[in-house]
C-alpha cells in the first residue's frame, strides 16, 4: 500500500478515524435536579473484567457534561441495528432526547431505554479531564441482557450493520 | 424487549460486550532496548480533534505493558478487512509478532506495518492506571493515509466485515 503523508495532526486524526469503525452506545444519567440526561457514544470500551470496568469519552463542551461531572451512576445501553433511531435521537437536539415514551426509570432512578440490546448499570469511579475532553471510568454493578442482536456500527460518518464473519 | 437480569457484574460486562462491536487497531512501539513491541487493540478511540488526541486501554499483565509504560511514541494502525491476519498475529504469541517481513521502521524509529489502511504517529501524553489496566492518552503528530478500506470489526469474539449502510 502507498500512503499519503498528512502532516497536519488534526487532519490526520480525522482521516484515520473515517477509516476506523466503532460500536454505538447510549449513556444516560440524571442531573443534579434529577432530570434525565444522555448521549450517543462511540468511545465505550471495556477496561478489564476483574473488577469489571468500562470507559468512555465525553467532550466538556457537550450538553451532558455538567450532569456527567456530578453523576454517581450511569446506564450504558449497547445498541443493535434496530436502535438506529435511538442513536440518532441521542446525538441530536438534547431537549428532544427524552421527549418520547421510549424510556422508564430503573436502578438508581436511571433513565432506561428498554429497546437497547443490553444495558449495564455502572458507578462512576474516575473522570480524567484532558484538554476539552474527559475519560470517564465506571465500575459495572449489574446488567440487563436482551436477545442477541446485530451490533450497530458507526463508520465513515454513517450508521452501518455488522457484516459477515471473516475467517 | 424483555431482559434477563445479570446480577454478577463480571458476567454482566462479558454478556454486554459480546453484543458490542469494536474497530480493530494495531499499536506498536519500541521497548527500552529498541526492540519492536505491539498488540491488537479494540479500545482505540478519539479524544477530541483540537488538539488531536486518542486513547486506548492496555492490561498491566500484557506482554507489551513494560514497553508501553516507558515508550515516548506509538504508531496506531487502523485495520481494514484485508488485515485480519495481522490482527490475529498481533493478538497471539508475542515472540512471533515481528517475525515476518511485513514491517519497516518509520518516524521515531517506530515499527510500521505498511499494509494497514492508515497509521497515526502519536506521542504518549498520560497513562492512568486503574486496577490491573491502564488508559493511555496520546497526542497525534502526523498521519499516513492509505486507500479507503472496509473497516475490520471485532464482535461476538469473531472478526467481521463492516456491513451495509443503514438509513
Amino acid at each position: 500500500m502507498s500512503f499519503v503523508n498528512e502532516s497536519n495532526p488534526t487532519d490526520a486524526l480525522r482521516a484515520v478515524f473515517r477509516r476506523h469503525a466503532s460500536g454505538v452506545s447510549v449513556i444516560t444519567m440524571n442531573d443534579n435536579a434529577g432530570a434525565p440526561v444522555g448521549f450517543t457514544a462511540t468511545s465505550m470500551t471495556s477496561l478489564g473484567a476483574n473488577p469489571p470496568l468500562a470507559s468512555f469519552n465525553v467532550a466538556s463542551g457537550a450538553s451532558s457534561w455538567s450532569a456527567m461531572n456530578t453523576a454517581d451512576y450511569v446506564a450504558i445501553h449497547t445498541l443493535g441495528v434496530e436502535n438506529i433511531e435511538l442513536a440518532k435521537k441521542m446525538a441530536a437536539a438534547h431537549e428532544l432526547r427524552f421527549a418520547d415514551d421510549d424510556w422508564t426509570r430503573g436502578a438508581h432512578n436511571l433513565p432506561i431505554f428498554s429497546d437497547a440490546s443490553a444495558i449495564l448499570i455502572a458507578k462512576v469511579r474516575e473522570i480524567h479531564s484532558v484538554e476539552s475532553n474527559a475519560v470517564v471510568i465506571v465500575e459495572i454493578q449489574e446488567g440487563l441482557i436482551g436477545d442477541e442482536a446485530d451490533a450497530l456500527i458507526y463508520h465513515q460518518r454513517a450508521y452501518k450493520a455488522t457484516g459477515a464473519t471473516l475467517e
